[in-house]
């Protein structure tokens, strides 16, 4: 059962062999051997406690009853394994009743849970991030108080930004904090406001909920500050340390099409005297604060994509190598064949596992990036990559689960087979977190044009994956292509600039798609350098490069090719979008 | 609300002034005052009876209870107003009950129902294809009596051809029909065996269902026939002519992503004596005969995908000026604005608009084409486009889809609003009816290295079209795009004629897609010409023309390149594919 969920082989490879994650163990206490067994018992509680509710979190959805939504119990239970075994501790440290594993391996064994069930696992996920929020930027008596309780799993955190009228801009928050005086909490505050798309905004599965919720405080005038320089962060809990229920409503539940199991709120704060809340830090650090969180749940995002795209890819393996019709091209005779006998098959495996494989080890890069935050290099590097590893696994996952479906025809558009959930799940990840359009942004905008050194750094590294490829006849056409490749993208970043300023955005869009396919072009390539390293004449070894040199293959001949046309057009100021006039549409 | 199904305008514009559809009728009854009011008609009734249950009938799936499949009611009585209108039989000749309407007239019509309600439509589509392959070759009996009640609404049809070991490989059609006699409906057979994917196989809202089932006629050592040559043509109705119940059992209902009004059932013919079925025609026809209407049938899915695309569209420009988030770049004050003033907003809806109208301009041009089956030339380009017609809007009406979903942000994953749903319906079409792969293989093995003429005169048309293109110096740019990316098709299969026989389709899927990218980029630019031939000076005229020449403009922009680097791949005979050696994955 386990390994239907990611495959072992390759997420060992990408952890042991490719990223070498015994040698960045050196200096914790954890050592190869127990991050294997960590891995293990992921996989075994995945598949033991996750799995088995993954369709039925999808037919019973959360629903809300007296102003409580209750959730499918088996989520509870699921997450209760989870919590005794201390896992919602893993990636903090010690002193903080944590773990303290490196995030590479935290999010690893994350991918496994997301692959088993992705709404289940959710709730430990916007825990972890809450929590993480609180130790780094809140007080003694507020970590003690409110973060370890979720480091120990018994209570569950939330991230509110979102309101009705105000989605990705948040610079129009209208939620409003008044002081209220302060206590051993920190100085407090009654907040007011409706907060909208607040994943695990209630539940009937843990003791508490921790809140953490972005507000303005009203000046002398009663006026809320404009823009986001105004913005607070505040710690907002369903049950008060006294016991008594806050003054939160659940005003209604959103009914998706995926991700089920994560019951989704409207909630309104302050209908009564106003929700009690703590500022965490300073007035006016909210966004700084969210923000700092960022790159950690984009990519956390990005696993969660990739993580569903893998389990489709071996969903659709095992179908295609059932899955008997028709046969060869020209032969009418026998009896039918394999569906991976057919090309064109074998053509849409290669594209998901092209697509689903290379967002697992984007991501898994970038992971290893967080772990280093004190080399320039990299830090720099993981805030360039941070938008294209949320954006390319939420991109090409979903097309990823798109062709698994297609694979198993019309069966996989049932709701018998997974590949049809998968898909619906997956569909979020392009939204949550920073839309497509606004990674694009940050990656064009902030992360190039403004910052640049994390370019410079990719191009150092993709030169250093060239030229050990260079070394492999059958790499060393993909490392040329690579080159150019890259060399097309600095181009066009120089093109860019001389666009006029209000202009440099028109196509930031195409701009990202191009970027991602060099980026994930690279990733494979070094991926399939590594293989090449591993010992020769092992037949798993032997399978596992014929793999990753095959899916390399496939990933520059039918994917990477499309990046030079989306540059040409960036490069040349294509202003089809920016001058469409509204009125056309 | 009628306006919100197609937009009006462009289907007036597509039918009447690029179409030029009233010189066609002037050999028909019909003139284009009646062909306006027939839309008229169909508008009201999809606006009225159809779309209000759209959702509900997804919400409320068939169910099976004691052998009968029962349906929501609404769709019952939608389709009885379709039936009292006599809109059944709108594309049949006369003296079988029809209104004689051409098929570009019947097939627009049905794009509006499809836009409303794809799936409770779904159930005239079916019917209108089993009714029109009985009055082609059934014999005058059968005509009577199990057509002429399905031209007039009271009875409904079904296509039996799949079967759950053999779903596109009907060479492995193991349904047996065995010799019984013959009476007045002709020679009798008894049918056992088991038809999977059964599009209205079962339902309480017709008087009786005529199953047109695939089956083989044993030899006399009670052997099925090999290949696809034993295949025969039967029609086995739910309720004899003696009012008897035929021996055919639902065996269970497919429980699907979307499309759900539409019940889809496994049936099992025989379970007792055998199901009574009478052959239609002659031994061994029965995949000729249901490839005579496989065009219609394609053409058909293309249609509904591309109505589903067109309604999202519509909606996603709503919510786009209506929705109130974020500013211009650069800017910090003010109020927020409509985020259709975001270019990248804008960017996504050009691209819905360029796959949605262009999915539809494509299959109305097919459409017409099947009016013309007289004409050699015409009917040579329809036997080419028909898998472009298929495949071009089910793969790109889906991603129209997935860009309204990301319009509309958190709001457009809720099953709140509709185009999650379009989403989840539009998923079916790349499967049904031949997938994606099937279509390729057609197109370019049979269609153009078999066959080869259709290529002929979609190349004189094109030429036509950029001739006539040339004169406008704002679309001169495009047609000399279109020109190279015809030739790049050319040159393409040639280099494809000279790869060995057994590899010839080892690219067909790229190829398909590339060829779709230019017939689409031809159709947008024979749509800008014609928008440019508009009378001058007339607002509506002038918005229509600006909007038909920017939408063109981003297809060649940020869509038809990506034509060329794919096309260079099959002309090079990339063999990454077809050497993968299916233990690798």
């Amino acid at each position: 059962m386990a390994d239907r969920l990611l495959c072992e082989t390759d997420m060992a490879f990408q952890l042991f062999d490719w990223l070498n994650v015994e040698s960045r163990l050196s200096d914790s206490e954890f050592d190869g051997e127990t991050a294997r067994a960590y891995f293990d018992l992921s996989q075994k509680l995945a598949a033991d406690h996750f799995l088995p509710h993954y369709k039925t979190s999808d037919m019973h959805e959360p629903r809300l009853e007296n102003g409580q939504v209750h959730v499918l119990p088996e989520i509870g239970t699921a997450l209760a394994e989870f919590r005794d075994l201390g896992l919602f501790g893993a990636s903090f440290p010690e002193n903080l009743g944590g773990m303290g594993l490196p995030y590479l391996l935290s999010s690893a064994s994350y991918a496994w849970f997301a692959a088993a069930n992705c709404s289940s696992i959710g709730y430990t996920m916007l825990t972890g991030a809450n929590a993480r929020l609180l130790a780094a930027f809140g007080n003694k008596v507020q970590i003690d108080t409110f973060a370890r309780p979720q480091i120990e799993g018994r209570w569950f955190g939330t991230m509110c930004l979102s309101e009705p009228q105000a989605g990705s801009g948040l610079a129009d928050v209208r939620t409003r904090a008044v002081a209220d005086g302060a206590d051993a909490h920190g100085p407090r505050y009654r907040l007011t406001g409706n907060k909208m798309w607040i994943s695990g905004g209630d539940q009937d599965i843990s003791e508490n909920i921790v809140h953490l919720v972005l507000a303005k405080v009203p000046n002398d005038a009663g006026d809320l500050p404009d823009g986001t320089e105004g913005i607070s962060l505040f710690i907002v809990p369903k049950v008060l340390p006294d016991g008594t229920l806050n003054d939160i409503a659940v005003a209604g539940l959103n009914h998706k099409m995926g991700n089920r199991g994560t019951s989704n709120c409207l909630l309104n704060f302050g209908e009564g005297d106003g929700a009690v809340g703590w500022m965490v830090g300073e007035p006016g650090q909210g966004l700084r604060q969210m923000f700092m969180m960022m790159n950690e749940a984009r990519i956390a995002v990005g696993f969660g994509a990739a993580a569903l795209a893998c389990r489709g890819y071996l969903l659709a393996v095992d179908y295609a190598r059932e899955r008997l019709q028709g046969r060869a091209i020209g032969q009418r005779e026998g009896a039918p064949v394999a569906i991976i006998e057919h090309t064109d098959v074998r053509r849409m495996l290669l594209a998901i596992r092209a697509y689903s494989e290379g967002a697992m080890g984007l991501c898994l890069y970038c992971a290893a990036l967080v772990d280093r935050p004190d080399d320039a290099e990299d830090a720099a590097l993981l805030e360039l990559l941070t938008p294209v590893a949320k954006t390319f696994p939420s991109e090409y996952g979903p097309k990823a689960n798109d062709l698994a479906i297609q694979i198993h025809g019309g069966y996989g558009y049932t709701r018998d087979f997974d590949v049809e959930q998968l898909y619906r799940d997956n569909r979020l990840n392009p939204i949550h977190e920073g839309t497509t359009g606004i990674q694009a942004l940050d990656l064009l905008g902030r992360k190039i044009l403004r910052e640049g050194s994390g370019l410079k750094v990719l191009e150092r590294r993709i030169d250093d994956t060239c030229a050990r490829a260079e070394a492999f006849p059958e790499l060393s056409g993909n490392a040329a292509a690579l080159r150019v490749a890259l060399s097309q993208v600095f181009s066009t970043v120089d093109a860019v600039r001389t666009h006029p300023k209000d202009r440099q955005m028109d196509n930031a869009a195409p701009f990202q798609t191009a970027f991602c396919l060099v980026v994930v072009a690279w990733i494979w390539l070094d991926q399939a350098v590594a293989a090449h390293s591993l010992e020769q004449g092992l037949p798993q070894n032997d399978r596992l490069r014929e793999g990753k040199t095959t899916t390399c293959r496939y990933f520059f001949t039918l994917e990477l090719p499309m990046a030079a046309p989306l540059l040409a057009q960036v490069a040349s100021g294509c202003d089809v979008t920016r001058t469409a006039d509204p009125a056309l549409f």
